[in-house]
């Protein structure tokens, strides 16, 4: 199993409470009561034969990987001031699932990093939220399935940066970077 | 399944017929006999339960995807010049798994193409031996599993075209992204 891999599920088990949902972009996706975030698969373990296994409302995996954009620069300030996930306080979070349109992924690399960046000053965004929201970000579109999302992004924060985290979702959605969104979908979650 | 999976199997069947094999760099790599291409993750139908399955001697899959390091003038000199696999002439051809070091993957985007374009001149060399040397990019490090390789590139070329083939790795290999790659293994082939 690849270390790098993560599975959020959704069902009616899991460490997070959904608290509110919704359809950014696109069709509407299942609401589950609670969402569990696991790493490797997803998969339980097999069920004894008399067990009825679990079965989730969906899964979506992804692995983190290799940043895409960055520059070194860019890099160093964010390792400066982001934060990792777990902290205690941070008992609010979000699971954003992306899938962005057949025409960025025919842009070249420069082309997208110019929209990102130049354009939607997409680092320099999340940079203004450092160390308040922390965010790890997972790659589904090249795990080889027929995966509906291109990326889930998981946020962390506390309740009191809830307003914070409003405000960065809005500047992102107003760039121009997400006029290549043809899908997303909101899930609010509290831990407990 | 995704349609840009695929998945070479290296055993006793399979429409290419191995002529050659060489560990360039780090651990050797089972030799088969023949390998397979498949789209898909390269699994067979189920066999009847009389019937033994096929067991080949490895499976190693990948994804085509997204450029990640190309410009719009490279692309657009890469595509008026290349051609496609499955030419009837190109009865020969080569797998080359790579894998590249945990310090080449920290590296970010700039770095990475500064290396691999500015240093290396890698897409330039490629476009000298166009429209002879047919290539595919197969992406594995972000496919989830536990994949020994990081990419696997198929090449398909005449046979005349063998020498110039030679030629193009071996400006590859002596260029400074090599000093990246931590095991490679060669796979040459010829069809029937």
């Amino acid at each position: 199993m690849n270390g790098r891999l993560f599975t959020f599920v959704g069902g009616d088990t899991g460490e997070w409470q959904v608290t509110g949902q919704r359809s950014v972009i696109g069709d509407a996706w299942p609401t589950p009561a609670r969402i569990a975030l696991r790493a490797g698969d997803g998969l339980a373990a097999p069920a004894l034969p008399d067990h009825g296994q679990e079965q989730p409302l969906w899964r979506l995996r992804g692995v983190t990987s290799n940043d895409r954009y960055l520059t070194r620069p860019e890099k160093q300030s964010l390792a400066a001031r982001q934060q990792g996930l777990g902290r205690p306080e941070a008992s609010c979070a979000a699971l954003i699932p992306i899938r962005k349109s057949a025409a960025w992924w025919a842009l070249t690399q420069d082309e997208r990093r110019e929209i990102m960046e130049e354009q939607s000053q997409h680092f320099r965004i999340g940079l203004d939220y450092l160390p308040a929201i922390a965010r790890r970000l997972h790659h589904c579109r090249d795990l080889g399935g027929d995966e509906p999302f291109d990326f889930l992004t998981w946020f962390e924060f506390a309740p009191e940066h809830g307003p914070a985290f409003d405000q960065l979702l809005a500047r992102l959605r107003a760039s121009p970077e997400w006029r290549w969104v043809e899908h997303e979908v909101e899930f609010r979650v509290r831990r407990g």
